[in-house]
Formats: C-alpha cells, structure tokens, sequence
C-alpha cells in the first residue's frame, strides 16, 4: 500500500464547543508521519449521526486512511460503535477477550460490572479488534475497497497506548510509499520576517521537493524543512545538506539544529556534567520547575525551586533584605540578585535561576509597568541579570518569562553569556 | 440572520504534521457559543493552494459563517490572503491605516521595515479589515451571498484580540437565532459509567430539545447538558431547573455546579476569608503552584511553593528529618507530613499541601511503585493525608497528582474531609 493518504476525524460535541483542546491529532499526526504517512486534513465533528456518517462519506473519497477518535464509551452520548457496525454492514457480537478484560478490570477496583459496561465488549464481526488493555472501550480495524477505517478511544493514553501497541504496528507494514522527513532549527532572538529575509537566496534554492516553513512562538521561531522523496538515504543527505546550510547561515540566533524544548535542551547540557541547577521563581509562581521537571531523569541535576510568590518568602526563606525590597522594589535587578544568590545557597545548587516580574492584568504601577520581568542567572563566581517586557496577556507574558529564563541559563551554562 | 451555523478552518502543516496544538478552535467554538452560534465542524488543512480552496468549496456549502485562522504572516507558507482576494475576485489594495500602524510597531522596535512586512498593509479591496493592534496582519471579513467569511492570523494572541475587538461585535449584531446554553455539574469520585446509572430516570425524562454528555478526565467526570430553544428566559429556567436535579440526584459527588478548574474552586473559597496557604511539592515539580498563579488575584492567598525535589531540599529547607526519609522514604505518609507541618512553618500560611511520588517511568521499588502519590494537608491544628495510586505515564500521573491534591486541600479547607 504505496503512499498512505490519512485523514483524521476527531468524535465529540465537547470539541466544537471548545470545553476541550484536541491535542490527540496532533500526537496521531506525529506518529503518521514518522511512517512517512501524510496526514492530508483533520476534520472534528460533533455526536451526531449524520455529522458522523457525512465526515466519513466525504473523508473517504479523499483518503486510504481514516483515523477516527471519540464516541466509543459507555454512555449515550457514544454512537460510534454501532454507527461503523452499520456503516461497514455488521453485527454486534461479544469478543470473549475484551469481556474478560473488563470483568478483571472491575474487579481489580473492586465495583460492580454493569451491564453498560459489558456492553463495551460487544464489537462489530467484521472488524479487528484492537485491545485497549488501559481501559474498556476496545479499539477495531476495518478494511473495506483497500482503504483502512481505524476507530480509537478519545481518552488520550487509552488512544495513545492502543495506537502504540496495535495499530502503528500494523500499519509500518503497510506504509511503503515515499519518505518524509522534517528538519528543524530553532532559534531566537530575530523575528520570521528577518529570517526570511537572510534566507531569501536560501529559499530561492531550494528544489520541488523541499518545502520551509516559519513558525514563530513567544520569541522564538522554529525554521522546518519537509522533504519528501523515494530513496531514505538520498533525502536523508539532502536535508542534512540544507539543514547545515540553515545552521552556518543563521549561526547567531541558532540554539538548536532540531525540534526540542528549552526543558530538554537544558537536560542535554546538564546530563553527565555532574552539576545541579535549581530556581528562585516569583511570577512563574513554579512554572519553571514544571517544566523542567516534565523530563525523566530531572532529577539528576534539578535540586529544587524555592516559589516565592509573596515578598515575605523572599526574605524569609531567600534572605532577600527587606531594605531591598522596600527600596528598589520585588520587581527590580537587585531583588533578583539576591534572589538567585539566596537559592545558591539554601538549595546547595551550581547554577540557579531568579525571576520576578508583573505579569498583568494588574499591578503594574509607573516605575515598573505590567509585563517588566526581571531574571538573574548565577554561579558562586558571577551573576548575569536582564530585564524584558512583555505585552501580551498573563499566561503568554508567564510563558515568555519561563522561556526567556531558560533560555538565559542555558547560555550562561554554555558560556553564551 | 438567524441560526447562523459555523465551520472553523485552520490552516498550517505544523498542525498535519503534529508540530503544533490548536489551541485557537476550541477558544473560537466558545466565543462562538456565547452567542448562540452553532459549530458544525473544524477542519485542519495544509499551507496548499488545493488543500485551502478544496476546504472552502466543501464547507461553503455546509455553513453560513465560515472561521479561517493561520497562513497570513509575512514568510512564502504563508498564502492565505493572495488566495481569498482571488476566492472572491477582489484586488490587493494597500490599507493605509495598517500601512501606518506597521511604520509604528517597526519603529517602536526599532527595527527597518521590510517590503515583506510593507506587503501586510494589502488588503483585498472587496473585505472588511479587521484591525489588528497586536500584530503586523491585519483580519479580513468577507461577504457573499448571505454568507461571512473571517480570516484571522494564527497567533493565538493576536486571533483573539481580533475577534473580542472586531469579529464578535459585528457578529453578534447579526447572531439572533435560537439561543443555546451549557449547564456543567463537576463530579469527582465515581467512573461515568456509575454516573450513568445513577443518571438513567433523568436521561429517559430530558426533552428531545437538551443533550446530555459524559466528560471524564483525570480521575473527574464533567456532565454537560446543553439545551437550544427560542426563548432565553424560558430555555434558562428550564435548564437551571435539570441542572437543580442533577446536583440533587448525585449529591455526593458533586464538587461545583459549573465547568471550573480545581484552582479557580480554590480561589473562590479562599478569596475574602483572609486566610492563605502554599505548598511543599516534591514529584509535582511546582506544577501546583504554576496552576494557582495562572490566576490573577492568587497573591492574596498563595504565599509560595517549597519545590523540594531533592531529599537535601527537603530536609535543608523544610526541616524533614534525615531519619524519617532514611526510614520510612520520601514517598511515605512520615515524610508528608513533615514536609506539609515544616512548610506551615517557613512559609508562614494557614494551610499547605505536601505532595510526594514517584512518577516514572522508573524510580519504582518494591516497596514504593511507579504511580505511588502521597499527600498530606495541613493547618495549625490537624493533618491529613491520603495515599493515591496511578497507572498512567509520567505526565498524566503528575497531572492527577497535581488536581487529588488540589481536591484534597479544597475539601480540607471546606471542612469536607
């Protein structure tokens, strides 16, 4: 099966009245892809039958891959199931597999099954079944003039887990068309309209098969390249080529040649050298650890994060002075300063990282307007601080002040600064 | 012009491919919504000429509104604008209102304008701009045949400002059809299915004109009805009326009878009772904390967050004692209450939360496994603490650590628990 086109069709009222993000497609997309899978369009519908019926009548006249998620629970707002049964001309019978499954399921915690549940058992005769071993709503298969309906939970890590273990699998062996690969570079510091303005000879030379893009987000922007061709090998150089290219050319503002976090950038350059980091976070309000401590194997080199949100915790346990605060103000170089001093200390840590800042919507004053955010890097030889100003809204405006932060240390770490 | 009936558009590779999440949907179905505008479907499609005029024929025909975010920036992916003037048969004019707002944001930065940017001051003379204070692309509202198109640009922050300022006004002057509201009871404690049973008289008894859906997520169940009718007053009562049922018939599971974060149910209860708390967080890395500050106003009650994810942290800082983590772990009942009684103390609040677990994928014993969580809140006179078990991946086990915990301290404080 040569060239797989895909579309993925998202189930659920609750997507199109915005109670919640479907981040599924884009984890399924990511996935496709490294199959060399186009994901050609994403559709969401709501829990209709005609909204369902009519995405599938359309998709399937574009697409040799439908990928749907939702719709396949145990109360009445789930009509998926019986609706491919019918769509795909089968019956409902009881896989024996997924009803033991449930029975030990429920008995593991100890409830009542009901029959609701053991319905969940019950899958259309002419499909595949896909285990869901994390939950009670099986995933299934169905093929039908060459083209491949999959239907998936809409849990996120009951699709995930079923995709993983059932159906990538299977569909590896399918995929066999042409090969995509994306190359990313990362950098900060220059706006997209610079950047494609350095990389106007660039793109003016890049061949038919390639393809840039700009991706701009809270002071960064990402710089892909999508290539798509018949030999791995071939295309592999090709990007490799380009992408080096992209790297010599905007060497200045180059932080990474691929698509990472400032997280696991930061967890690459700590990793082995024995060292340890930890933070002094006002505004973030602990963001940064968060972040941070999203990677396995953190703790090897993130001690801690003293949040000290109210000036009374920067004193009390940072040891800022509190002339200092009085004076220049919790939002100024010199409490962060001492800030980051303080946390070198009380966390026993090589590098830390201050912050505080005013985020908005209130409390700006005039000396210091909302969006200034102070930061302060520092080692027990030397302190490294900045000031930024941000102007957007109080998530985007913590976001950026999160970013900026480790986008600091990591240079001081690196020597960059 | 009544019932209008929306599709949203968005356009971008990075969604096809997974690079980026749609954030902008699910705020733009909400908007929507709020002014009884139904939305029928979302669809995702590529940077491609095809792919965009292929989008606009079909939903044209399905929706009388029709949303298009994404591909108006300054770089070559970015194709919309040139491709809608053409859609419409229009001409690229140059705006002088966005020309001059351009020379000022390129000034305020200091930066020389390029002919790139200068290029986003063309408008197609057939639209309506949309003014975009934000941002160097201006929104377009186009009309024909009765029916509205709105291109917006894909940065978040500069799409909602267009649409609260511009787009939403003038729609919802023309937005005068049946009305729909959401009502949300917010359940913790019992699976859906269980809910579901409980719920089965109320389901057979609801009227054909309002749904009910089943939300689980992370250990909560959101039920959601949604009702549509003629006439607000009546539709309102009616509605508050089943959702008086619903709080009533699953009593004690009910935690809010609106669809709220954990943390704004927090600040809620602590705003104007004077009093403040924090926490000393181990596993959750300051996720805690980064959720109570997304909230403005949340320094009035959150003083600050202990991050003690290294055991040296935990004993330096907090005060637990070596003995108690050599002996019992730092994932034990022993240690969070230490932790929560130490952090009372050097944070100077009312209440804490102390959380401690392993998260995964490793770090598991035998005696302590991967997913064990325990937490303990506190105040001046009582402690209480709570084992929980995960059997997620890291993310999601440090996301239900993060909202049990927040749980936990809601019912402490409420005198629930």
């Amino acid at each position: 099966m040569n060239n797989i086109q895909a579309v993925i069709i998202t189930i659920g009222d609750e997507l199109l009245i915005g109670q919640t993000i479907d981040t599924n497609s884009a984890w399924i997309a990511q996935r496709l892809n490294h199959l060399g899978i186009n994901v050609l369009r994403r559709v969401a519908v709501g829990d209709t039958r005609e909204a369902i019926l009519n995405a599938l009548d359309e998709e399937w006249l574009k697409a040799s891959l439908i990928i749907l998620t939702g719709g396949l629970g145990p109360t009445s707002d789930d009509i998926t199931k019986p609706l491919l049964c019918e769509y795909f001309g089968g019956t409902l019978t009881v896989n024996e597999e997924v009803a033991a499954h449930l029975k030990e399921i429920f008995g593991r915690r100890n409830r009542p099954i009901l029959a609701r549940n053991m319905k969940q058992a019950e899958v259309p005769d002419n499909c595949t079944v896909l285990f869901n071993k994390l939950g009670t709503a099986p995933g299934m298969w169905f093929e039908k003039n060459g083209k491949i309906i999959i239907s998936l939970p809409g849990v996120p890590f009951e699709m995930k887990h079923i995709m993983e273990v059932e159906a990538l699998p299977r569909l590896k062996q399918l995929a066999e068309g042409d090969v995509i690969i994306h190359r990313t570079v990362f950098t900060a510091g220059e706006g997209e309209s610079f950047i494609a303005e350095r990389l106007m000879p660039f793109e003016a030379a890049l061949p038919e098969h390639i393809k840039i893009a700009y991706l701009p987000d809270s002071g960064f922007v990402k710089i892909r390249l999508t290539g798509k061709g018949a030999e791995v090998a071939v295309l592999e150089a090709e990007m490799m080529n380009l992408q080096n290219q992209l790297v010599t050319t905007l060497g200045d503002i180059v932080i990474a040649n691929e698509d990472v976090t400032l997280e696991s950038l930061l967890g690459t350059t700590m990793q082995g050298n024995g060292k340890t980091f930890g933070f002094a976070e006002s505004c973030t309000g602990g963001y940064i650890g968060h972040l941070i401590t999203q990677l396995p194997g953190s703790s090897t080199y993130f001690k801690g994060s003293i949040v000290s949100y109210d000036n009374e915790v920067k004193e009390n346990v940072l040891g800022v002075k509190k002339e200092t605060i009085e004076q220049k103000g919790a939002v100024s170089e010199e409490t962060v300063i001492e800030m980051a001093t303080g946390a070198l200390k009380i966390l026993n840590t090589d590098y830390t990282l201050a912050v505080s800042g005013v985020l908005g919507p209130d409390g700006g004053t005039e000396r210091v307007k909302t969006g200034t955010v102070w930061m302060a890097v520092a080692n027990k030889d030397r302190v490294l601080t900045k000031v930024q100003h941000f102007f957007y809204d109080r998530e985007r405006n913590k976001e950026m002040a999160a970013k900026m932060g480790m986008l600091l240390l990591w240079k001081f770490i690196n020597g960059k600064q």
